[in-house]
Formats: structure tokens, C-alpha cells, sequence
């Protein structure tokens, strides 16, 4: 069994580095505080007597060597990088759980057949760069490395010089291992398992993203002499597709989602018709099928609600992340784990991405949910409960020691 | 008669000032730009023997000496500033149809008997500072020049730094003259001279302009595994909120305008429904009492569809410029001199604010409108025909020599 109260007092000193006054978190990827949250973490594995290597991509592994050190690892992680008003649990949490499951091994005195790793993936949030989960992404080959380096930030700052100049362009190439398994515990982010009142989500499985940048081009003009009739007016765009879109999700059932994350207008002034809007645009689905739909009736509403406005417009897909199907083997692993540890459970599909999705690609990989508060995360206001968190990493524990032959 | 090709030259010279690529103009107020606009300015009213002074708030008063220097002057001017987006005519036009108007009557040798001048209001666009007309504002005593300095631009620069920084925190007192009367020519800005193919538009007012920024505040979570129905997201609010207002306009007649110029998400995510949205809006109509129906309506609907979605909403009135009728006597002044001259015309209301708003509340004051291609403004393709700028200079001339008692 882990020491519950160690990880919480750990997840509680990582929330210090970038904590907010709503008690949340801003540590975003490869800023300052980033490299912080990262030294505290590589320092704690040191301590823990692991090998700390880190990959082009910033991505740290740290290493428990196994009894036979040449079999695969079996790996765990999650991410130290944040929303900017992010909360204390989502990623961090999946990352000390993993350092926590290799302390308890080592109190025990207890040593695995296969190596353990625990890793911490560059820009998993997608927030300062985009698309999300990159580090993971590359590692596992579904992005190439100059990709990933050249990706930049509002200010125009790219993922290779920030990873330069916090110190975490690491030498190891960026490029997937063999693993024997991956695992990742992570709070659910939803209201699933708190409103059944449950304690564990065996994840089976990650919905489809689309992420898209859906630009609206009209005719800037004066606020004032101009009439409503003769207007290309970018909001009535807005005003046309924003309800369609949400009557879309609706009629494609309680899974489907549609979100607007951010916003800009062109040229931006008070008295001047917008030229243009650029509008992030969020489609998800856990059936691919449903999704592939959902994208098709997108570029449709779009098409027509500009063509009835005389109004030009681009969808530029940003990001596409397919649905995907857990390994059987690994998520049989975690539910023999929770049945053993006997915690109430059930089976459910992620709603957010992780980096077990790249992972999935490339190794037998599959997630732990525990509940957090609400349902609410990308707030500063995300909370979890400690005997929760303690209970994700056991089953962690017991998943990654039924799979590295101990 | 003015000099049609030297107003012409010189709005061409203007214009070279802050050229775009689209062949607009882009020299926002007290900007590097503004400085190089404002000092060419300066040398052509010194080269037409003009005394050239500069209040606190930045404005210039050219002035050509009077038979009777102590008779209050007859004043006509407008603004040198562009929109970030805006075309070469806008303001400028006025500008140098008043020095046209000085140079004419030096080139026929006549004095008249009140002294003229020729005025460059500061920032009367309101896209770098807001609001709009803040120099004629602070000059009338619509606002005290303590308000006039502090406000500032997305950077946080202020219009009293930003005068000293370009030498224009002039001496003399930014606050109310007395003046025979005052005139601005400006191109129309909307599409009705054009079509009904008239020269020259005699305005009669100005009509009402209300300006707010809404803030509709919701619960960020994130995209992925928070349920449409559980959240209360500004998006929604104004999906709602739009087409409503929209519709408003047009159950308002033919005059009313709704202009949504700006936006901004907080934090700006992509994955996240933001916290906030703040919305910059923008109400007209030449009826105050129907402007205020419209301001009455537009928080109703604003307070309806934030309780609807369980969203909090803001509304801040930003500024509001009353609707404004011109003094009789200089309507009476324009509408000879154009007959006068013989141009085909119409009375008319102004859909722009312009600096004439302010200037009406402490002088007798009336404007002269021509028309401009397709009836844009605030866009890079603002034209206007050399044919018309010549006439409205002409009626600017004749109707200032009417008022000037020469
Ligand atoms: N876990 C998490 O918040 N991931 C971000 C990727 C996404 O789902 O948008
Ligand atoms: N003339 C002009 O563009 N004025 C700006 C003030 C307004 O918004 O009407």
C-alpha cells in the first residue's frame, strides 16, 4: 500500500510552484515556473535513488532498474504543465502517484522482474502550445520532432528555444521504447464517479478531439452611417453558427461536446464592423463514427450560415486526436487491481485526452480515474479527495506490479 | 473657389503617412505616425502665415488673424488620427479642407472680419483610446482633462504621457473659447449621397451613440468530460444574447445599429470554456428616446439570458453621446452656400459621431457631408471623388465667409 499522506504532502508543495490566489494553479509548459515544478520533481526522484534521463522533446523518465534490467520497463506518468487557471491535481497528480508507487517499493524493499519508469510529458495541456499532449505525441512517432520543436506560443515563442532555455533539451532522442505496459492514474476532470458515488473509473478508452481554428471574414465599415442591411458582419456570423452548433451537440446526445475556448476580433475596434474572427473550436465524441459526423455537419452549418451572410470562411483543422480502445490486457490488469484492493468501480471512456492516447499507440497502455469534487478541472478551484487519491495510486501499485512479472 | 488639386495633392501627401499594403491609412492617435501627420500639418499652416498654438489635450488651433482680432472666431477642423484599418479621408479630409479654405482666401488677398481657425482634435477616432471625440470632449467640458489624460491603451499607455512623449502637451488651456461659429466637412461615411446621387449632404445632427463593454462570466471546465448541461458557459450566453440583439436592431427600423466591435475570452484556452467574455457593443439611433428603448431592451435581454444560463452579467457603459440637433443658423449658413454654389443636395443626420457633437454644446456649429465610394469607411478602401471633396470645401469656404460677417 502507498503512503497516502507522502503524496498528498507532495502534490500540496508541487501546487506552491505557480500557485494562484482562487487556490488553483498557473504553471504552464516550459515557462519558469515549469522548469521549477520539474527540478523539485527530478530532486524527489534522486532522492529515490532512480536514474533521471530527459529526451529532445523535455520529456524527464525517471528509472527504477529491474532484477532484469534488459526487459522492457513498465511505464507510468502523466504531466507537470498546467492550464492557466489550472488546478492542483490534473497531471501532477498522475506524476507523483508513479514516483509514489516506486517509494513504496523501495520502503518495502521489494524489487520487480522489469524495470519501472515514471515519466513527465512536455505540453500536455495544449494550452500555451498547441496541439495538446505533444511531448507524449512525439515520443510515440505521431508527430516528428522538428514539429514539435517548431510549435510557438501567442508571443511567437517556440517549444525548442523554451526547452533550451529552462534547461530541459534533453540528449535522449525523443523516440519511442519498448515497454512492456503504460499506465496513468488521473482524476476523472468529470461528474461521473462522484455522482455514482464510486471510487475508481477503469478507463477503457479516450474519446476523439477535433480542434479547429474557424475563421470568419467580412467587410470592416463604420459602426455609425452603415446600415444592418448591407453589413458582412463577422458576429452575425457568431450569431448564426453558435446556436446551430449547440443544437448540434445536443441533438447528438449527452456524449457529444462542443466548446469555444478563445476568441479574437479584427481589426478590434469599437466602432468598426470586425473584418474578422478567429474562433477555437472543440469537437469531441467517444464513437469515431459520431465524431466523423459531427465534423461533417460543422463545416456544413459553417458553409451555409456564411454563405447567407456573404461572409468567407476557413475551418483549418488544428488538431485531430481519434477515439481509441484501451488494451485489454492492461485494463484487465486494473480492474484485477481494484477488485483486489476492493474499491467500489465501474468502467468508463475518458472525456479529456492524455498522454496514454500516444502512448496507446505505440505500447499496451491503459488509465485509472479517480472522482474529483464537482466534476471541475481546468479551474483553480479542482479538488480531490486525499483517501481518493490514495486509493488511484494503490491500484496504480498493484496495475504495474501484475504487469512487470513480480 | 478652393483649389481642388492642391487639397487633393495634400491629402495624397496625408496619406502617405501610415500608408497599408490595401492602400488605407494606419496613424493612430499620438503615435509616432500622428506626430509625423500632426508637424507636416503644422509647416503648411506656418507656410500659409498662420499663428499655430496646442492645448493640453493635444488639439491645434491654426489661426488666421481677423479685421477685428477680438471678435470670437469662426472655427472649422477635424481630426488627423485613423482607424487601425482606416481609409485616407476620414477626418484628415476636414482637416485640409479648412487650411484650403485659410490658403484660398490668403491666394484672393481677402481678410475677413473675424479671425478663422483651423482645428486638429485629438483621438477622435476612440480605437487606440477610448472613447471617440476625446479632444473636442475635454475642450468643451464634456470631460475634465484629468479624465482626458488618464485613459489608456490596451498597453496601458496614457493619452497624457503619450502627448508629452510626442511633443504635443501643449500650453494653452484645453477648455472652451468663444466662437462664432463652427464647421466640419467630412465624407459621409454611409451609402446615401451615393445613392441618391447628390453632391453634398447638410447635416442637421448627429444621432445618439451608446458604448459598453459586457461581461458575461461563467464556471471554466473543461471541454472534454463536462456535460453541456451542467455547464455555464459565456458562449452560451452569447449565443443567446446576439441574434436577440440583432433582431432588436431591425424591430427598431431602419436606423438603428447594433455593432459588436471587439472581444476577448479569459483565459483563452482551448480546451477550457472560459470564465469570461467581454464583449465591446455599440447602439445608435437619431432618436435619443429610442436609443434609450434600446439601451432599455439590450440589459433586459442581457439580464434574461444570463439567468437563463446561470451566467453573471456586466454592463458597463463605456460612453454615451447624446443625439444631437445643429444650430439653425449654420445649418441655415450651409444650406445657402450650397444653393449658392448650385451642388445638389439633401439635409441629412450624421450616423458617425464627430467632433462637432462637442463642439455643439458650447457653438453655434453645423456640418457639411460628401459622398464616399460604396458608402465605406473605417476599411483600408475608403475613396472619395476629387469632384466632391473640391465642392464641400467650396461650401465649407462659403459658409464659414457667411458666418465671418466679410
Ligand atoms: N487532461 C487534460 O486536461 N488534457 C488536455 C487535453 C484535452 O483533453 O484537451
Ligand atoms: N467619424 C468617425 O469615424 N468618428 C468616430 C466616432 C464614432 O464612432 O462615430
Amino acid at each position: 500500500r502507498i503512503d497516502g499522506e507522502r503524496l498528498w504532502a507532495r502534490l500540496m508543495e508541487m501546487a506552491r510552484i505557480g500557485a494562484t490566489a482562487q487556490g488553483g494553479c498557473n504553471r504552464q509548459a516550459l515557462t519558469d515556473l515549469d522548469r521549477a515544478g520539474r527540478d523539485l520533481f527530478v530532486g524527489w526522484c534522486r532522492e529515490a535513488r532512480c536514474t533521471v534521463s530527459v529526451d529532445r522533446m523535455g520529456n524527464i523518465f525517471a528509472r527504477r532498474a529491474g532484477l532484469d534490467d534488459s526487459l522492457p520497463p513498465v511505464l507510468t506518468g502523466s504531466h507537470l504543465d498546467t492550464q492557466p487557471t489550472g488546478g492542483r491535481f490534473d497531471g501532477v497528480y498522475g506524476v507523483l502517484a508513479g514516483l509514489e508507487v516506486i517509494q513504496t517499493l523501495n520502503d518495502a524493499g521489494l524489487r520487480t522482474r522489469a524495470p519501472l519508469e515514471v515519466a513527465v510529458w512536455t505540453n500536455e495541456e495544449g494550452a500555451r502550445f498547441s496541439p495538446a499532449m505533444i511531448g507524449s505525441g512525439v515520443w510515440a512517432g505521431a508527430f516528428d520532432l522538428a514539429y514539435g520543436h517548431g510549435r510557438t506560443d501567442r508571443q511567437g515563442l517556440s517549444i525548442g528555444n523554451e526547452l533550451e532555455r529552462i534547461g530541459y533539451l534533453g540528449d535522449q532522442p525523443a523516440s519511442v521504447r519498448p515497454l512492456a505496459a503504460a499506465f496513468e492514474v488521473h482524476i476523472e476532470q468529470g461528474p461521473i464517479l462522484e455522482a455514482e458515488g464510486l471510487t475508481v473509473g477503469v478507463v477503457t478508452g479516450v474519446q476523439g478531439i477535433r480542434w479547429y481554428d474557424l475563421t470568419l471574414t467580412g467587410q470592416p465599415v463604420h459602426a455609425g452611417p452603415t446600415p444592418m442591411t448591407v453589413r458582412r458582419d463577422p458576429f452575425m456570423g457568431l450569431a448564426g453558427i453558435l446556436p446551430r452548433l449547440y443544437r448540434l451537440a445536443e441533438e447528438h446526445g449527452p456524449w457529444a461536446r462542443v466548446t469555444f475556448g478563445d476568441i479574437r476580433a479584427e481589426p478590434g475596434s469599437r466602432n468598426t464592423v470586425p473584418e474578422r474572427l478567429v474562433l477555437a473550436v472543440d469537437l469531441r465524441h467517444p464513437e469515431q463514427a459520431v465524431l466523423d459526423r459531427l465534423d461533417a455537419a460543422f463545416r456544413a452549418i459553417v458553409a451555409e450560415e456564411a454563405e447567407r451572410l456573404r461572409l468567407a470562411a476557413d475551418i483549418r483543422e488544428e488538431w485531430h486526436s481519434p477515439a481509441v480502445a484501451f488494451d485489454a490486457d492492461c485494463v484487465a490488469a486494473v480492474q484485477g487491481a481494484v477488485e483486489q484492493l476492493g474499491y467500489s468501480h465501474m468502467p468508463m471512456c475518458s472525456g479529456a485526452g492524455h498522454d496514454s492516447v500516444y502512448l496507446s499507440r505505440v505500447a499496451p497502455t491503459s488509465m485509472i480515474f479517480v472522482p474529483c469534487k464537482g466534476g471541475i478541472s481546468h479551474n483553480e478551484a479542482e479538488d480531490a479527495a486525499p483517501a481518493d487519491l490514495e486509493a488511484g495510486a494503490n491500484v496504480l501499485l498493484h496495475a504495474m506490479l501484475r504487469m512487470a512479472h513480480s
